[in-house]
């Protein structure tokens, strides 16, 4: 069977993961016949997010392998472990942790940077021939670590990532939330999901996709 | 468009919604063209559990309506406003959030209490016709409060909530992951989702059959 591995980033669209995206991966990785190997970095959070109000919560931290460890039932293993995981591809979800705790996109646009022991993972797969697949706002990672390999994403049309995407050295291509966009020989595969939405059966149609792509190709 | 109310209680199986369950339950909603409505109750959570260790984290309190807000990407509104929402039907998802902070069932077994405020809104749903789905750990909340009117509900074939069930006075139904029970006039239905397992597509399939047969009765 093959195993994909799923890279979290906390728990909850605005400070970690975006949750219906992590699900739907995990579904129709289960669906396409894959066992879904979750991880996520032991660090802590950028910061806490209170959902319901959308203010910061001060003087709260929060640490992003457990928090990621709420999406995956408990059973989920430290980013630093991936090379003992015996992988064949990896998928990021969105949500801000994305850009906030695997990178400081959130923060610094154009000129981010990606934790290193993600730059690293996701090289290290490229090299491999191992598919790589980015959902949401993580396509802006692709971008920066695979620049220089003339990688294409999409994050759907949104015009400032855009921008910052093909100012990085990589090129956007817009798309639509129910479609997926295949670069590098196929093996670099995003769909925009939340950052078009608007709804979750929308978003599950593209992430079906990008699942099925990233399987396939595993 | 029919208005699916979804009762969250905090964000993570162990201590709040078990999140693959509510997450399936908004997808199957609109997938069924409904509209997801989800509430929650504004109360501290029992307990805040580290997913990573499953060992509860002292001195940590967390909100079950702003936990909550995670799954609902902040759009979710505090079950004490449930009569002016126009909600059409009633769905609680499991994880043991709804057998310690909807109900203390995770603690007191048979003669456990559920929520005033829960109790109430499902004791007025099913009084107005209005269907309710209660899924995984929740049916022992619809066996408590609908007791006295011979409710019948599956949690799987679990030996000691099953036999909880039958000593409150309700009925316990044996049914597998991909099944619904359907109890007093179709309006009171469940399915036993992480009680079996084993993977996420086998609860989505239980899930998407409770869904529909809700949103159909609604």
């Amino acid at each position: 069977m093959k195993k994909i591995g799923v890279l979290l980033s906390g728990c909850g669209v605005m400070d970690g993961t975006e949750i219906h995206e992590a699900v739907l991966t995990l579904l129709a990785i289960d669906v396409a016949g894959a066992e879904a190997v979750c991880i996520a970095p032991d660090i802590e959070q950028h910061h806490v997010i209170n959902h319901l109000t959308g203010e910061e919560v001060k003087n709260e931290t929060r640490n992003v392998l457990a928090e990621s460890a709420r999406i995956a039932r408990g059973n989920i293993k430290p980013l630093q472990e991936i090379d003992s995981l015996g992988l064949d591809a990896l998928i990021l979800p969105g949500g801000f942790g994305a850009a906030k705790n695997l990178s400081d996109y959130a923060f610094k646009g154009e000129h981010f940077d990606v934790l290193p022991e993600v730059a690293d993972a996701i090289r290290s797969f490229y090299r491999a021939g191992k598919p790589l697949g980015f959902i949401c706002i993580s396509p802006v990672i692709a971008a920066k670590v695979l620049a220089e390999e003339g990688v294409e994403v999409t994050i759907g049309n949104d015009h400032t990532a855009s921008a910052n995407i093909e100012a990085m050295g990589a090129r956007h291509v817009n798309a639509e939330v129910f479609n997926i966009h295949a670069s590098l020989g196929g093996k670099v595969i995003s769909t925009p999901a939340y950052m078009l939405g608007p709804s979750i059966k929308d978003v599950a149609k593209g992430i079906d996709k990008l699942v099925n792509a990233v399987v396939r190709l595993a």
